[in-house]
């Protein structure tokens, strides 16, 4: 399968559509998830109101649902949102931000795994906690790899019918029968806030151009990765680094292509 | 008219004065808004509760209402101080973020309408949208140019005597009986979020200091749009044009004087 | 007392620390705040639901609690948080953003103030507002310099048992008896929006690897303040000066220390 991938055709592809993202993300990375998303090319909105959530679904190419910063009316309007995007073939994304931490973040992030997520995208902790692991989540960054989680990664996806996209210093993508590795990405990214929420956002706008959520899903993170990398390169820190990859999303196509690092594991 | 326009010295004005801005605006744009009203000069306040809201209009110079992501709980919030702006004469402005994608969006955004504001700032989309026309809106992004909102906010600003300001590659704004045109701005700006959100906030702010509706959005938006430019130079991306956006605010009037493009059509 | 001040070995235990800051904090400084604690080297939480604030306190090193953007549910939120974290011996900042400019605003902030908050930092006009003095707030910005409220907080230091920090031009930090200046800082600093809250947070940091809150208080007030000054030499506004204060963060004990200008008063 990997010979197919086409992370730059697919780029293409969404500089060409523009997508609108629907985003019901946390207030943290509202902006620096509107901002990447501007970059690469697509038309994010932050929407949340119960009264209004399933109306912006039905006009969007793709729903982002991001918990962290939930309460109980937001949780509410993800649950509408994405019941709507299921109900009309919209592809969504589920980011459960710190999973495992809180009786309450878990029992929300399962119930919205549940509900058919194209993608979920988590570090290994969250991901370990939605699959029902204890331990392992530190307020909202991991204590474990990405590595340790692939496994139950897999079987994840296997239950839900979902794509299980775990991120760490390598990258594991599986829809539960096929694994991706992607090695993209830079360590100081974890000094920036809400870069992984961004990429949630990045993701759902892949989805709108790619049909098959595997693909959609590690062309972001190699993406996003790569831009990553492009902005670290002389970044004296995280601050410089944030401005600098939204800089990079935007004309990561117009430089000359750097090889894409994604292979089956 | 437009001989006795001077942005220059409205600037001046207001950063002696250095106005207290209420602002009830959306999470998306919060950051951008107050960094903005800091680097020209202005104090930016963020308050939205029920609780406060008619107190803090009551020692504010100008309020701002934008809808971006509203909720019944900051809409009641909203509709409250808009009316005791008007009640105790305090210019308040408008900006009915996404007017037109959703039925309770565009709902919202005609009732406060109707609270006369002093001035309403929206893209082509939205303002067709206040005047009824359906279409266009695509999430929160405008599908239409500003030229073919021209005719319809004319007629907007008489129906509602506000100032109707209509923002695209030229700013049309008009009183429903005179209409400038406002040639700044670079198109990068539409890449980085929130970047009209914080020019309602400067207009806010010059309409503490302008006494006429018309001359105090002409201003922002000359002024606003020039900033654009100069940090569009060298800019790589989005990234770092936001960046220096927020510095061009700040140093505006400490350069040489560029010109001003406002003129009457 | 002084002369045992290390604020440099208090920045290598954080850093080796890494500690786990619960914020509930306003929607503007979200994200400078997580930015700023991520680069010192803290795991920031923004965690504000009723439902989950007791259980994230109790794995938490610290809290930090401002008011800036405070409604009812956020108001009980804090109460709880506050008073979980005193029962478990957590250490937890107040930030009184806006005291004394409406009654809500005021009566929220003293019920916290009487929490037994570790240290409440404040701009002059909002230390006086909490001491019951009348006047002086203006929206969110101090008319009041930091000298003038010196003696008022060494009494409501005195009163409420909690190491009480005017920020100023010149910081006053005291517990009520012992008082320290800490001069430290850049005048283009109160042009960014939410510095004063990112110093909150950074304090909630010290205070997790600081038992005593007076000093914890200082450090954080000078480390941030020479961040500051690192970040505005050279910078054109307000806009890099963000940027840059978060990357003097990352790299403030990587370069020759500095002089630290603390001394007691």
């Amino acid at each position: 399968m990997t010979d197919r991938l086409d992370a730059w055709g697919a780029l293409a592809r969404l500089r060409e559509a523009g997508p609108l993202v629907h985003c019901i993300t946390n207030y943290v990375a509202m902006d620096v998830t509107a901002n990447a998303l501007l970059a690469i090319g697509a038309s994010p909105a932050m929407v949340h109101a119960n009264e209004e959530v399933e109306d912006f679904v039905s006009i969007s190419s793709a729903l982002v649902v991001n918990i962290g910063t939930l309460s109980p009316a937001w949780v509410q309007a993800m649950e509408r949102a994405a019941d709507r995007a299921v109900a009309r073939g919209t592809p969504w994304v589920l980011d459960p931000v710190g999973a495992g931490a809180t009786a309450y973040r878990t029992r929300t992030a399962r119930d919205l795994a549940g509900r058919h997520p194209s993608v979920i995208r988590g570090n290994a902790s969250e991901i370990l906690s939605l699959a029902g692991e204890v331990g392992g989540t530190r307020g909202v960054d991991s204590t474990r790899g990405a590595g340790e989680a692939s496994g139950v990664a897999r079987e994840l996806a296997r239950g839900l019918g979902s794509v299980v996209a775990v991120t760490g210093q390598v990258d594991y993508v599986t829809d539960g029968r096929r694994s991706l590795a992607v090695e993209h990405g830079h360590p100081m990214m974890t000094r920036v806030t809400a870069l992984g929420c961004a990429l949630a956002g990045i993701t759902g706008a892949f989805l709108a151009v790619e049909p098959e959520p595997l693909r959609a899903a590690a062309y972001a993170l190699a993406l996003f990765g790569l831009a990553g990398e492009m902005a670290a390169t002389g970044a004296i820190g995280p601050g410089t680094l944030r401005v600098r990859i939204v800089d990079a999303l935007h004309v990561l196509d117009t430089l000359p292509q750097r090889e894409i690092r994604i292979h089956e594991v």
